[in-house]
């Protein structure tokens, strides 16, 4: 496996595969990699000729008061997990080699990327889908596989590959859990002492959520939220926000359907803010 | 030639093209083909095995006040000039077809697009970058061809192909000039009676500045578009802008050197907005 750190050798190995008609599969990541990013490199690996890892802690998709400098970075490990699930390269430039002096034009997210994580991080999917569409271009990715922990980093994605026209396919991939529920996330690095056990909030409150969802008739969103408020706070969790939204456009639904999803994001000991999601209904409900 | 209405349609050709090994040359035009277009055209057809010329009157490119409604078309004898000069396809999308019901992922430009048109025009280069990637895109474009009338948009085009490392190279070409020096444009269709002397003054600023500039030493810029607003003015334009800035960064600069462009807007009779440039020494100078 070969680990590369400029653009220009990155895109140069991406062109030469693209004229020997390979495919390119690229999984994007911040490094930091656990489980939940190894599952991604395996679908990558099952569906391309060459697969391309990304480390990069992305400047542009941060806040000012964001947790930029305090991110987990790991790259020696990074290198070996992903040798071991196959990957060809590690790609791992530094910010310089992103945005250079003088870099100024930018990809611009909409309507999807205003509510949920949207509303408390201004800018944030801006910063996402310009350094998704550098990533996609450069490596010449023919498919490209996120997790679904990010529902709505993945929908805004969907969504910047159909307008902007990017040759590149999409690929969805289910969120991987820890034994007792804990959504995999480089973040659960920061969870401290008895953070680790309340974390479990948002899963109890997922678990239950879909518990109330099988009733018939299906029971109103409201009702569904109340009792996620509720159980996220009794285990001390400070909701940021709980919603049911249309899976297909992140609109928030008034009653449970086959398409309905449920997205919330907490902080965990004031601090450690988290996400997580789940459809609602079995799959052909 | 074929006439390509949709963007599925254009896709699916230009993918085949592709994996064909076959490179594309596009040409993105807002249609009403002039000798300008045509020289592009020609520049394509000897770079690349298939040629795309584009008519879009791009809607996201105009501001409230400006001349969308009014920008002629002509879209039958559009494609009879574009087959002339060899081109494979004309893509002729209407504007449902690039921003269908929920379009909402935009580019943006930086800082070369805030001054000069960009200062009279905001959101005009936005609406550019986000057009031209979407066509280079879905055309698989190798190479695309601009003319240098439009020189701010040429060099923020070429940004935006750096900063996103879209995969094509980007060809400026010369202006072509009518027989008294009118630069080729679209909208000299507006110029009625008078207005065509008129408009006159930017070719005739234009050449004095270049004849101003070959003394030794090289004036000051501030001298010599003293002299342009004079002309200008005199001939009966109202001149928007007038500067002389390093082609490669759009900088105002203080003295005449072999970097140095002179780049003017003006109205004509008070309604037709026109543009102009010439790099001020002669190449090798």
């Amino acid at each position: 496996m070969q680990l590369i750190e400029h653009v220009a050798e990155m895109t140069a190995l991406a062109r030469s595969w693209r004229s020997q008609g390979l495919t390119v599969g690229v999984v994007p990541t911040m490094g930091c990699l656990h489980d939940g990013h190894l599952s991604l490199m395996r679908l990558a690996r099952e569906r391309c000729d060459r697969v391309v890892v990304t480390l990069f802690v992305n400047p542009l998709q941060f806040g000012p008061n964001e947790d930029f400098a305090a991110y987990p970075r790991q790259q020696r490990l990074d290198c070996q997990l992903a040798e071991e699930q196959g990957a060809d390269v590690v790609f791992a430039p530094d910010s310089r080699e992103l945005y250079p002096e003088g870099f100024q034009t930018t990809v611009k997210a909409g309507e999807l990327a205003k509510g949920l994580c949207g509303a408390s991080r201004p800018g944030h999917f801006d910063g996402v889908v310009t350094v998704v569409t550098k990533l996609l271009l450069l490596t010449c990715a023919d498919v490209a596989v996120f997790g679904e922990k990010d529902f709505q980093q993945l929908t805004v994605i969907r969504h910047l590959v159909a307008d902007l026209h990017l040759p590149v396919e999409i690929v969805g991939a289910p969120i991987v859990r820890e034994p007792d529920g804990l959504a995999m996330s480089s973040r659960n690095k920061y969870l401290q002492g008895e953070m680790r056990q309340e974390a479990l909030c948002l899963y109890r409150a997922i678990t239950e959520a879909r518990r109330l969802a099988l009733a018939t008739p299906p029971p109103a969103a409201a009702d569904i939220l109340e009792v996620v408020r509720q159980i996220v706070a009794e285990r001390g969790g400070a909701l940021d926000y709980a919603v049911i939204v249309d899976e297909r456009n992140l609109r928030e639904v008034p009653a449970v359907d086959g398409h309905s999803r449920l997205i919330l994001a907490a902080r965990i000991g004031g601090v450690v803010r988290l996400i997580d999601n789940a459809r609602l209904l079995p799959d052909h409900a």
